[in-house]
């Protein structure tokens, strides 16, 4: 029986532990793991201009359906030739399903069987999104990895409602499954669920991953749980995912987590923090974070991070950034942004070699060292 | 006798009527007159990064005296090594005095013949403002030109109070060139004031032009006066001026303001007009002005402007720029800045070529006919 061509393909470079070095082909090109994916939420990363985001070494963007569903629409979107280039960027895009956004921004609704009926976040308009309508949003916008809607579960929360969530996510995800019609143009990862429950989590992976999808997401983490109950959790999950898929930590970026989770076998990572931070006045550095609103940085002509290459700090002095960050210029978002994301793009970048070399464990210590000393 | 190398050279290539074609040299580089300067209020271009700025066609930015002597205070941008090294400009720069802010933007205090005390708007502080003051601040910031701190009048104002700040105006502008030491790094402008009275206006130049300074800026015009008394104001300030310098309307920054500018033999302009516009979704095109958050916009995916090469036009859609605006995207601003600078820079270079050609007052009529039709 001829297999029909896959949007994504993986392949499985090295493996040091439970690391794994890979590489993920997609049709606008291909993305070396683990892999930080930078967030552009309403079809932008937010202060930076694409070009900017792709020199600062980034390989793929994510895009919120959620709010390109709400804004522009997702129509607009379509007729404008898909996300790609409605925003200049011809590298790959990862959009989410939406569920997650529908779960902590919206005023929810109902949630039922056959979707969620939420009030919108800018007019609060009456919506709905279901599995059919997320896919048939997300195949409008065109990106190169779709992902299924799932029920993304609160943390603290009990376990017969999370039981729940698990089977409504399963069978939302069959439904996305059979919704998407082109897995050639586009890849439809599913997502597991189950909340902090080892079982539930096993019960989850062993539904999602029973419908063969060329990768898998794990939702429902970084939730607002204690970091060693998440690592925990995070060793049950990628026992249960088969190796030859990518494996996909949603909503993770914090430094210490994105090895953490490395470490356990994830593959892919997305996180606003590097942009929200940046926007705060907060870089992330190899010496550790900084503040850039401290006084101390007032007439430090040094650059964020001396060891750093990024535009920023090849052409930008702590003291400028920090005038521009106390003076509410955006100017210093952007500058930020694109250090803090070149910042993970190159903690990504040399997680990569030390997996190949065999030394993820001594890189991961002394980055730590280094980093939270 | 020998005469001292000074920091500007200003060469008259052409004129046209009034108009005039010109070439100023400077410590940074050649700008090509009549020129437009995007302002840098804070010493960035906000929202956009210098080479973007640099890109869209520049030719030289302004800077104030009056934000950067607040924040972050002149001693840090002189040990950062000057303006043009804090904010990674190479290319001309020039900085206002501080007096039009001072009179707009600060609880004012007391103007006495010393110079002005009054509170900053950022904090409260009390401060001080003089001739000297202002010059000692400029001579740090390092501006290819620097401005004489003056008396800016409101309108409408009585004739006794603009006498009196003509003749203020006068003393202070001989008090800063007799400050300001170093005329081979830094060209000191005049600024000639005298509100909307001509004899004032003629008063007011033959005082500062005795002062025999490189270039003169025409101040307190475009501060609320009808368009028509500018101009009728400006046809008497340009008459006073010599030929040989020169000749800076500052605060004007509309399309029709600027040409009628040119053909009063105007060489240079500064004005936050374009870049604010942009923040509102207000885009400068060869068709006419253009409101981004128009409906009509939200499924064009026609550049803002169809004559228009510039980043923005090339790359991004009104539906895409239209999406970041409602959305509250930086990038949205960052985009339309760079368009509206672009656009005035653009209208400039059209302008020296048509002066050039001798066919400046068809230009204008040309212009004005497609842009406010």
């Amino acid at each position: 029986m001829k297999t029909m061509k896959q949007a994504v393909d993986f392949e499985l470079l090295a493996v040091d532990g439970a690391a794994r070095r890979g590489r993920l082909a997609t049709p606008h090109g291909v993305i070396e793991t683990p892999v930080f994916m930078p967030v552009g939420t309403q079809a932008a990363v937010k202060a930076v201009k694409p070009e900017d985001v792709a020199a600062l070494g980034a390989q793929i963007v994510l895009a919120n359906t959620y709010h390109l569903f709400l804004r522009p629409g997702h129509e607009i979107v379509r007729q404008a030739g898909g996300l790609h280039r409605f925003m200049n960027w011809d590298r790959p895009i990862l959009t989410d399903s939406g569920g997650f956004q529908v779960f902590s921004l919206a005023a929810l609704g109902k949630i039922t069987e056959d979707g969620v009926r939420f009030a919108s976040h800018i007019d609060g308009s009456k919506q709905m999104l279901s599995p059919e309508k997320s896919i048939e949003v997300q195949n409008a916008l065109g990106a190169d990895i779709i992902m299924a809607f799932d029920e993304c579960v609160p943390y603290p929360a009990e376990r017969p409602y999370v039981e729940a969530s698990v089977g409504r996510t399963a069978r939302w995800a069959e439904r996305c499954k059979a919704a998407h019609a082109d897995t050639e143009r586009q890849a439809l990862f599913g997502i597991m669920q189950g909340g902090m429950f080892a079982d539930l989590r096993r019960e989850s992976a062993a539904r999602i991953t029973a419908l063969d999808l060329p990768g898998y997401g794990i939702g429902g983490l970084s939730v607002g749980e204690p970091k060693e109950l998440m690592y925990g959790i995070l060793d049950v999950c990628t026992d249960c995912l088969p190796t030859g898929k990518p494996r996909y930590l949603m909503g993770v970026g914090s430094p210490d987590a994105l090895l953490e989770g490395i470490s356990r076998g994830i593959d892919m990572f997305d996180c606003v923090l590097p942009t929200r931070e940046a926007r705060h006045g907060k870089a992330m550095t190899s010496l550790g974070p900084l503040n850039i609103r401290n006084a101390g940085h007032a007439a430090d002509f040094s650059p964020l991070d001396p060891a750093c290459d990024c535009y920023t700090c090849r052409n930008y002095s702590r003291s400028y950034i920090r005038h521009l960050i106390k003076s509410g210029e955006m100017l210093g978002a952007a500058l930020l942004s694109i250090h803090n994301l070149a910042f993970l793009a190159g903690l990504m970048a040399k997680a990569r070699t030390a997996i190949e070399g065999g030394a993820f464990d001594a890189f991961k210590a002394d980055f730590f060292a280094a980093y939270y000393g």
